[in-house]
């Protein structure tokens, strides 16, 4: 199969100059680490929220900000959800780009490996989940599942050793070293909102290499999927603004906005 | 007085061109109409919050946009805040772009007038109050303040008239129309939380001409004050969007965004 099945998406070389700044490097200059490239990725309404309700298809964001989000996919080794959006939207997590694998070329080239974190296993997957269709079609790679049940089945028991996480918190370090020792390079988070307010947090917000965010102009209104930290307070007990953003960049799109930036740690 | 005070403002002409196309008329173009140009404008963070809390002195946006502020405020007749504002921010409300009255120039021109809207006449100011202080200073027009107690005093006797308030829902129409028929040819709704969600309701939106929000490459965390406006449902109940913009431009203001446009009316 060598022609682009007719979903396949467009996003021209014109709209990828911006971002290159803000993506995993392709000439291998990457620092030695033991973490993977970590990228965070979303959209959101001005009212910060990714949708109406979990689970509610939600259009948000413009077809060229889809594309983007198609493309960020191709130049990342690994996407990773939590299990409320698996749950919630049965999404395919595979990159529609033109070019890649399974959209205009052999193999699997260009596809991203989908990650679900599910520490209690409560994702009830099957043969007709979009993501295994999409592997069984040729478009997408198999899913890693990341739980903190012992022996949900023995496929991932190498990376279960290596992971401790606490109830229901994820531990991000452990996550990304072991996903980095698994061969992934590089990986973009997207979602839901309680996996990205977990990585807004203290502990975790240092991981993140590179943030891009789009923005719709659009208010989806009260009681939508909200993305915001948790509230940090200084040392006198003050509120204080829970992240920040430094080498901002604000690049109209479409009628959207995408954000880039890196995280700005305080102190 | 005829130099700048200290805190003089400056916002270049090269930053006022991209506004231009978002503000009141400057050459009597205006259509004929009861209403004055309305315009919403406000600073938010990533998760759409205008402070940490009621009250609390967030910098929240950067020099740049602040000194578009005072601008925004110079082209319009009357700046209008909620009485929440009024009681948690002790507001100036006054435009300190260097060139307008009291701002390197004699007299008043290019001050707007406070409207503070105070339904049930909460608001305890007092000579001290900044919007009196600036007033006193020959800095800043004195304040109107519009609610639905009879008689608080004599002055506002013409406004309350007009006025028909139920319980502390603002008739935006009547408002505007007795603001338009005492002299304001434009507004500029500068907040709070509360103003914006009761504008942004779909018996409101249509009464603004313009929209200008300031977006900051941060996020508050959980607690904040939001804007999000009432969740909207469909004829078969389902949720939709509850308010979307249209002639969008996103301009990149120093590390914020400014993002223009006008409510698109569904239909």
């Amino acid at each position: 199969m060598s022609s682009a099945p007719r979903d396949a998406l467009q996003f021209p070389a014109s709209d990828r100059g911006f971002l290159e700044a803000h993506l995993p490097p392709q000439d291998g200059s990457a620092p030695q680490s033991d973490l993977p490239f970590t990228t965070l990725t979303f959209a959101t309404s001005l009212d910060s929220s990714l949708a109406l309700s979990p689970g509610a298809r939600t259009v948000l964001s413009g077809p060229q900000s889809k594309a983007m989000t198609h493309y960020l996919r191709s130049r990342h080794d690994g996407i990773i959800i939590g299990v409320g959006t698996a749950v919630a939207d049965d999404p395919g997590l595979n990159s529609r780009i033109s070019g890649v694998g399974g959209y205009g070329k052999e193999g699997l080239d260009g596809q991203p490996r989908p990650v679900v974190i599910d520490p209690t296993a409560r994702w009830e997957f099957s043969d007709d989940s979009k993501l295994f269709q999409l592997c069984r079609e040729g478009r997408g790679l198999a899913p890693w599942i990341i739980t903190a049940v012992e022996n949900p089945n023995a496929e991932k028991q190498a990376l279960l050793e290596r992971l401790h996480t606490g109830g229901h918190q994820v531990d991000w370090p452990d996550l990304l070293v072991t996903l980095k020792s698994n061969g992934l390079e590089s990986v973009m988070i997207e979602g839901g909102g309680q996996i990205i307010k977990s990585l807004l947090s203290p502990l975790s917000m240092s991981l993140l290499d590179s943030v891009i965010i789009t923005i719709a102009p659009t208010w989806l209104g009260e009681g939508g999927v909200v993305v915001s930290p948790a509230r940090r307070f200084d040392e006198s007990g003050n509120a204080i603004s829970a992240a920040r953003l430094k080498n901002v960049k604000w690049y109209p799109f479409g009628e959207d906005v995408v954000l880039c930036g890196q995280i700005k740690l305080s102190g």
